[in-house]
């Protein structure tokens, strides 16, 4: 048996860390969109044989048990205790990882769906174990939750599945742009001095999105937030400040990657890649995922 | 500006029934099926007069107030205190009103999406808005937030958008054959004898149902409430023994409308259709709609 799960990319615009002893209390409050790209994972399932075997790969790549803690984790949770065969798990990313775009979720996540598909399972079950070893291993908190909701959405409770409460807003005909120039380390990010003016502007931000909730108005909060927190600055900074002369929103940082996005109407498209041809980045603009992530059979 | 909303057909299999006196803590838990037929609003929105007003229609013809309430319920408080012109809200429903097809819930939600995404609002809010709206006209109470999962949903938390919880099955290729025979006033039946029967059959199935969370066992469990609570009876009942013998799965009774429903595969869809002209009742079959109700401009 071989079933697909895709999960959008997911990237956060600005967030608030909510840190709780229980993983399912534990998550984000924030804003972000979800992409029509993502991770694509593909659980192979195979009985017949005497003994039990998981394989994870990345990209084509077998991966070993502690460079995919998360996925390994959530494919013991779900595969049952008495199952023998051979599970095969197999991610791609469209976006590389560390950079900001969720694919410790998406890999947590599609592997949840597809092996709960293949196992007997609920969305809501396998959505939560995917959260909780997210959290555990601190992979990430709202991505989760985020990638279920699907287009661009507002945490405004934190909490995993069934816990959290996701908003979505409504928008028209968007692209978005997306520069991913490099990692950053959610975990040293979260760590450092930056946490504590993160979780006061990131409440700011979240409040005034609500009074006020449009795409436009999240674009200017969390280039704002980016600048106040000081996350956004230097290189990044002018970058972004090049991109603001062409595009009609501000464009912000990835939270947190060292990367930059922007909202593109779809009339504006054409005019953007031919100045980021001159900018000399890499750049893709892609469109918004909307609804949950996709899994079913997969018919080769 | 011309805005539609696309609101699923849900037809519920069996329910528990939770009231309390906040309306977003009313709600059900239960199971039940979101159908790509069911209510299309379109809101058409003209500034520029100097008066405001508020108008409805069901299938093209023009409502009053009070055979309306909700939806002008939902449309006075979404609507700014301030705005002058004109609102027209046009609902079509594929399915009769009063059937159990969640008509109702349709057109609030569909309203309160179509005049949110005019008027600025969020999905959260406007499906907050049309819960109340039904829960306070006793329209219904576990249609909106199934309507916004969308597939084969599992109410495991009662509540409106933000506090009950929606859990989702997975699902193959299933079509979803429906027969519409008439009216059942759910007001009569959640007033009668029946609900204290159907919260502890209700409850059963739900628990059932969540240690083996199936489709198949959906409809075993759903036609063993309409059996136990003594709702399918006499010729209705006949009928669906009649497609028993026909169909792979049990049918089942919509919840609440006099009329059945049942799960068909894709290559057992010819032969209903043929049965089903036999049996002389009118019916149609209908795919099912995955995640949630669609909104965006119209451009006719």
């Amino acid at each position: 048996m071989l079933v697909r799960a895709f999960v959008p990319a997911h990237i956060t615009a600005f967030f608030v860390p909510v840190l709780q002893d229980a993983p399912l209390k534990t998550g984000s409050l924030g804003a972000g969109i979800n992409l029509d790209k993502g991770t694509n994972v593909f659980a192979s399932i195979e009985t017949g044989t005497l003994e039990r075997h998981v394989h994870i790969a990345f990209n084509g790549d077998p991966v070993k048990r502690d460079e995919a803690v998360i996925s390994y984790s959530v494919a013991e949770r779900i595969i049952p205790k008495d199952f023998l065969g051979e599970v095969e798990i197999w991610q791609y990313f469209d976006f590389p990882n560390g950079y900001g775009f969720g694919n410790s979720a998406g890999g947590a996540l599609g592997t949840a769906l597809a092996l709960s598909y293949a196992f007997g399972g609920t969305w809501l079950k396998a959505a939560k174990i995917a959260h909780e070893e997210e959290v555990k291993h601190r992979g990430g908190l709202g991505d989760v939750i985020a990638q279920l909701a699907g287009g661009i959405e507002v945490r405004v409770k934190a909490g995993g599945p069934g816990v959290g409460v996701v908003d979505n807003l409504f928008f028209e005909d968007y692209k978005v742009l997306v520069v991913p120039l490099g990692r950053l380390s959610t975990k040293e990010v979260l760590d450092g001095d930056m946490v504590k003016e993160m979780r006061v502007e990131g409440k700011k931000a979240l409040e005034k999105l609500l009074r006020e909730p449009t795409p436009e108005r999240m674009m200017t909060l969390a280039r704002a937030f980016a600048e106040k927190t000081g996350l956004l600055s230097g290189e990044l900074l002018e970058l972004a400040r090049e991109l603001d002369k062409v595009l009609g929103l501000p464009s912000s940082m990835i939270m947190l990657g060292k990367g930059l996005f922007a909202l593109v109407k779809e009339k504006e498209v054409e005019a953007t890649k031919s100045i980021l041809a001159n900018l000399d980045v890499p750049y893709d603009i892609v469109g918004i995922h909307e609804g949950k992530p996709k899994v079913g059979r997969w018919v080769g």
